[in-house]
Order: C-alpha cells, then sequence, then structure tokens
C-alpha cells in the first residue's frame, strides 16, 4: 500500500426530504448567490424549494452554467458575488454546475486574473494563492456522476481546453443527496452518470497491484453495485432504492476512500477531455469511447489487476490469461452499450483522418506522459485512439 | 436504503514515517498535552520521537490510561488540562487511550459533574452542553482495533459500567496511521484489534437487508480483506502490507462509512461490555464469545443477511439455507479460535451460575431492548449467553 493522506470534511445529507439541512448550515444572515445550469432545476420547482427554505435571507441567482462549464460564462458570477457581497454559494445542479461553483468561489477571491486558476492542473489551489477566506460552497445535487458534490476538484472549460482546478477550499460544507430529485433526469444523461461512476473508479483500480486490499474490494464494490442496478434505473426511474445505490456510489467513487494508497492513472478522462472539447461528445460518452481501448493497449502495464477485475467483477474464470482479459475488456464495452451508449469513436462521426488533430491537443495541453507510471506517450495515445475507431 | 448523515473531518496521514505532520497540524504556539497508556509508548521511543517534533511547544504528559479507560483515571487528566491551559491533546496509543482522551476534552469544558456525561449513551454530546470551543485532539495510533481514530466516539468505564459518549466535537484534528508503530504490539492484542474490527463490521451488516448494495459491499470487503491478512499479520508482524490492511481495515470499519444508511445492531458489544466490566475479560475477547452465540439465537431476524454472508463472505454455495447459515456461524468461530481466541464463556471461567448476574447488570445498565430492532430482550439475551457457555 501506497502513503497517502486523507480529508474529506463534506457533510452529507442523504436521502428523501432532506431540504430542510440548508436552512440549518446556511448562516441565518447570509446572503446567498444560487447558481444552477440550463433551467431544469427552475422548471421542476426545485429552485422554489430550495428558495422557501433559504426563508428570508438575502438571495441572488446565477442560472445558464453549462454541461462543461465556462470560464467565460462563470466569470459572470463573480462579478455578482463580488458586487453583492455574496457570503454563501448553494449550486444546485450536476457536476458541471457544483464544479464551476467551485471556480467561482476560488476566482471571487483571487487578486489577479482568474485565468491563472486554469494553470495548477494537479496541482491543489491553497490559501496562499486565493487567501484565507473563500466563500463557502452547498450543493443539492440533481445528477448523479462526477462526485463534485464531496471532493474538492473541479473541470472548467476555456477555449478548446477542459483544466482541472483543485482546491481543499472548494469541498462543499454540505450536500443534498436525495435520490428523488433525480428521477426525471433523462435516460441519457442517467447512462452517462453510470459509466462516469464506473470510469471514476477504474481511473483508480485498474493500474498495478500494491496489495491494497480494501480498496480493491471497494473499488470492486461500486463497479458490481453499477452493474447490478443500472439496468433497473434507467428502465424504472422512479425505483428509490437502485437510484440510490447509483447516486451514493457516484459519491463515493470520487471522495477519496477509493484511490486512498493506491496508484491512479486518469489517462482516459484526460484522453476524454479533448475528445469532448474538440467535437463535443459528452463526457460519459467519451469515457465509454476511450477506455476499452485503453485496457486494450495497456493491458501488459495493467495485466494483474486486470486478471483480477476479470475474476472478481466479470466472474470469469476459464480460459488462458489473455482470454480472460479480452472477455473481460469486450464485457466493459457491452456493458456501456447495453445502457445505449455507443463505444466507437466512428459512431460519433470521428474517422481516423481526425485522430492527428486530437494528439495535437494532447501535446498542446502537455498531456505527453499519461498514466499511472507516466509513460503513456503520445504515440500510445495515438494507438489508443485507432483502436477506438 | 435509510436516510443518513455522513461527516467525518478527521485527516489521516496513512503510511511510513508520518509523524512530522504533527508539527504541521499542532499551532506552532499551543501548550500540548500528550496522553498515552501503560507505558510502551515510552519504552518503544515513540514518545520521544513525538516530542522532538512538538520542538519547541511547551509539553505536558499524562500516562497510565488503562485499557477500558475509567472515569477515575481520567479526570485527573481534566485538572492538568485546566490548570496547564492546555490547547492540544496529542493521544499516542489505541482504543483506550484515545476514548478517555475525548472523555478528557469534554470534561475538561463541562462546567458540571463531568458524571454527567456518562448518562448521553448514543445522544451525542453538543456545544449547548460543553460549549462552543473543546480542546482539539490529534492521535499517533498504536494498535488497529477500535477505529476511534477517525471518529467521534468513546467508551469510558465507571463503576461496574461501560459508558458509550458520543461527541461530534470529539473528532480527531488528525490521526496519524504509522503500521511499523504497531509492529512490536503482542500478538494478543493483534489478535484482539482482528476480531474487534470484524465484529464492528457485522454490526452493521449482519442486520436485515435494506438493498444497500454499496455499504454491504464494503463491509463484505472489510471482513474478507480480514480472514485473508490475519494468519500472515499475527504470525508475520513486520509484513508491512498485511498490517497496513489490517490499520486501515480497523479504521475504515468504524468511520461511518459502513453503517451510513443501514440498521445498526450493536447488542454483541452491548453484551460483551458487560463480560469485560464484570470478569475483566478482553474486549476482543468478549465479541469472540457473543457474535457466534448471538447469531444463532437471533438466525431468524437476520436469515437474509446470514445467508449473504455465508455465500459472499465465506464462499459457502451448496446446503440449505440453514446448513449455510450453520456453516457461516461455525467459520466464524473457527476464524476468531485461529487467532488463538477462544469463542466460549466456559474457556474463561464463566459458568452457567454467572448468568443471571450478567443478565441483572444489563437490566441495571438500561440494556433491555437491544439490537437493530429494539427487540432483544433480556430473556433474549439470557439465550444468547447460555449457547456461548
Amino acid at each position: 500500500m501506497l502513503n497517502f493522506d486523507f480529508y474529506n470534511p463534506t457533510r452529507i445529507f442523504f436521502g428523501k426530504d432532506r431540504l430542510d439541512s440548508i436552512d440549518k448550515f446556511v448562516p441565518a444572515d447570509a446572503t446567498v448567490l444560487i447558481t444552477y445550469g440550463g433551467g431544469s432545476a427552475v422548471k421542476s420547482g426545485l429552485i422554489d424549494k430550495v428558495k422557501t427554505v433559504l426563508g428570508n435571507r438575502k438571495v441572488y441567482e446565477f442560472g445558464g452554467i453549462e454541461p462543461n462549464p465556462r470560464y467565460e460564462t462563470l466569470v459572470k458570477a463573480v462579478e455578482i458575488v463580488r458586487k453583492e457581497n455574496i457570503d454563501f454559494l448553494l449550486a444546485v445542479g450536476g457536476g458541471s454546475v457544483i464544479d464551476g461553483t467551485k471556480f467561482i468561489t476560488l476566482a471571487s477571491s483571487y487578486q489577479g486574473d482568474s485565468r491563472d486558476l486554469l494553470k495548477y492542473g494537479f496541482t491543489p489551489i491553497t490559501s496562499e494563492v486565493v487567501g484565507n477566506k473563500v466563500v463557502p460552497i452547498g450543493t443539492v445535487l440533481t445528477l448523479p456522476a462526477t462526485g463534485s458534490e464531496m471532493n474538492s476538484g473541479a473541470v472548467i472549460s476555456y477555449e478548446h481546453g477542459k483544466f482541472p482546478v483543485m482546491s481543499p477550499l472548494t469541498f462543499p460544507k454540505f450536500s443534498i443527496l436525495d435520490p428523488t430529485i433525480t428521477f426525471t433526469l433523462p435516460k441519457i444523461q442517467v447512462a452517462n452518470g453510470v459509466i462516469d461512476t464506473f470510469v471514476h473508479t477504474t481511473e483508480q483500480y485498474l493500474t498495478y497491484p500494491v496489495d491494497a486490499k480494501l480498496q480493491d474490494r471497494i473499488a470492486e464494490g461500486i463497479l458490481q453495485t453499477l452493474i447490478e442496478i443500472s439496468e433497473t434505473t434507467i428502465a424504472e426511474p422512479e425505483n428509490y432504492d437502485a437510484r440510490a445505490n447509483l447516486v451514493w456510489s457516484a459519491t463515493v467513487a470520487l471522495n477519496g476512500i477509493v484511490g486512498a494508497g493506491v496508484p491512479q492513472d486518469w489517462a482516459v478522462h484526460m484522453i476524454g477531455h479533448e475528445l469532448t472539447a474538440l467535437f463535443g461528445i459528452d463526457h460519459g460518452q467519451t469515457l465509454a469511447i476511450v477506455l476499452p481501448a485503453l485496457l486494450e493497449v495497456r493491458r501488459e502495464q495493467k495485466r494483474a489487476k486486470l486478471l483480477q477485475y476479470a475474476e472478481r467483477v466479470w466472474h470469469i474464470d476459464s480460459g488462458s490469461q489473455d482470454e480472460k482479459i479480452d472477455a473481460a475488456i469486450q464485457k466493459t464495452r457491452e456493458f456501456f452499450e447495453s445502457l445505449g451508449v455507443k463505444t466507437r469513436l466512428s459512431q460519433y462521426g470521428v474517422g481516423a483522418d481526425r485522430i492527428p488533430v486530437i494528439v495535437e491537443q494532447l501535446k498542446a495541453h502537455g498531456l505527453t506522459a499519461l498514466s499511472e507510471t507516466q509513460d503513456l506517450t503520445l504515440d500510445i495515445s495515438q494507438k489508443i485512439l485507432e483502436r477506438a475507431l
């Protein structure tokens, strides 16, 4: 097991009818900015319910945070935070709204050009950069997928790039996870959420073994849970327990417990981000495209864990090592396709001729040494993309 | 899945050579009281190492916190905290030292007779009782077992009782979990730690099903990990990975993640506490005595989860339901015995004639409606004790 630090101070209020917790954990005299996305949270009446719970607090609203939240959008909210002396940010939405709100709080406290904050990558942004006092965040989750509701990371889009932004200052103070709020989601968003959760887990599990037995079991537990509930939660959106298992799995997959003391890859996400930035393919879909291809190309580096994955997650216990690995990768692809998500670049209209453009973007963003062993170079990314056609 | 709240702000520094974290997270101007137990932390040189890291800070020491820490001992430390204006408590020890230190911080802030704090049971003691400012705690763990290093609970002994004390104010600010520090533990203490971790997990798992799939998988993951590593970590105390898996399993078993959204039993612990209080049997040993007997007596209430336990943890997949359950209970008993721990009351010199005394103590402590369904009455406790002979 590798040495690790673990810290996660976010309060979780999970279950039916938990909005009342807002009243308890947003200071009574706070001026609140509610952030949200494309308007479904308004139409469903959720924003009104949240405002009712906020009662007499002074409330502002900032809607229109898009999927893959854009820097240009978020800086408009920063102006409101500063002008209206906002002292609590309440994000009502999925990962994009929550990620965007994390950036809003950091940028509101930062004295310089807030595009600087996009340059830190996986290096945490500390109070030395943005000062000791950032506006606290609470969240009401509407889409189980990114885990942003219980971690300190965000991904922000700017020009043709997606930029990770990490800061211990952006852990939400609380997050409300009410599975019933997610019942009205379109099926495709639920499917993408399943895939996002699945791949968050494999990025922290399908690496090389370090004898971290419990972390492996937890990762396998999330993957098995997703396999068990995904068909039900997509076909029967109001099946409470199936959806509750998806919501909690999505949160736990990226709250630090799976990745504590183990190597982490994240190459699938990094390559996937370029596909979203260049071609507008949904985040979950990009992961479904890249993961099976990457596992095929990186089977030697990942052999031991791929065999464990085949046996424990897919219960494949006959055949040669390579037959087991082939079967596990095939099962993974079939699982994504069973959710209605295509797993080939060409099915999204991206042909072999575009691969050099993708590789060029990876190079432009410095993504030339990816993976748990930092040896996934551009030529290997190219091979992965060719396998993904 | 049941509704739940989850909150755990303790920072974990896990791995080799992590004592330096103390310098980072104990304020530079703090007056520190180091608390410890019977002296092994002094003899091993650990206390000296901790003092070296504390550098120029003013440091006091309070040793002699016994296993099953006693109220009468802890109030002496309270006097030091008050007299010397201690503003950081650093517990160097196992669950007893950490539990005791949690009580010390609460009692130091409480204005009345601190025995009052023993009366709250599982009701959390809030700032309304002890004030807003309690002395913060950090821990250096020396024994993997109780999980106290990453939760807000304690068990304090007073007269002939063991009293749970819960307070969100007592989460350690940080805990250092260095498996190498535990290498010198006596084998019996490691065995007891394995059993304590095992039973913490079953108390939150072997109840009735609520379709909390991920929580079940995590519980099963801890149990499977313990079964895999216990023989090695007892026979080869310096096998780093085996010990690291035990240490992390013990912490995760009781940091809230296993019990989130599921029913909880805790009857094994409650009955076990009486055995410790009356006969001085080690905590881990009492659990090894009570769990198998309780599972036999409560097999109808726990049938569904016992079958899941048999199949997923012990891989028992043939036979009738009752044969599977019998085999799983037998495997559990054999597992405890394989660690060198006896599982029968009579093996500890406690005969049938003492059962009425134990039942009387359960009654005296109000433990007349135990378990996940609050219907484990005194007559059932008696049956369990009879089965445990």
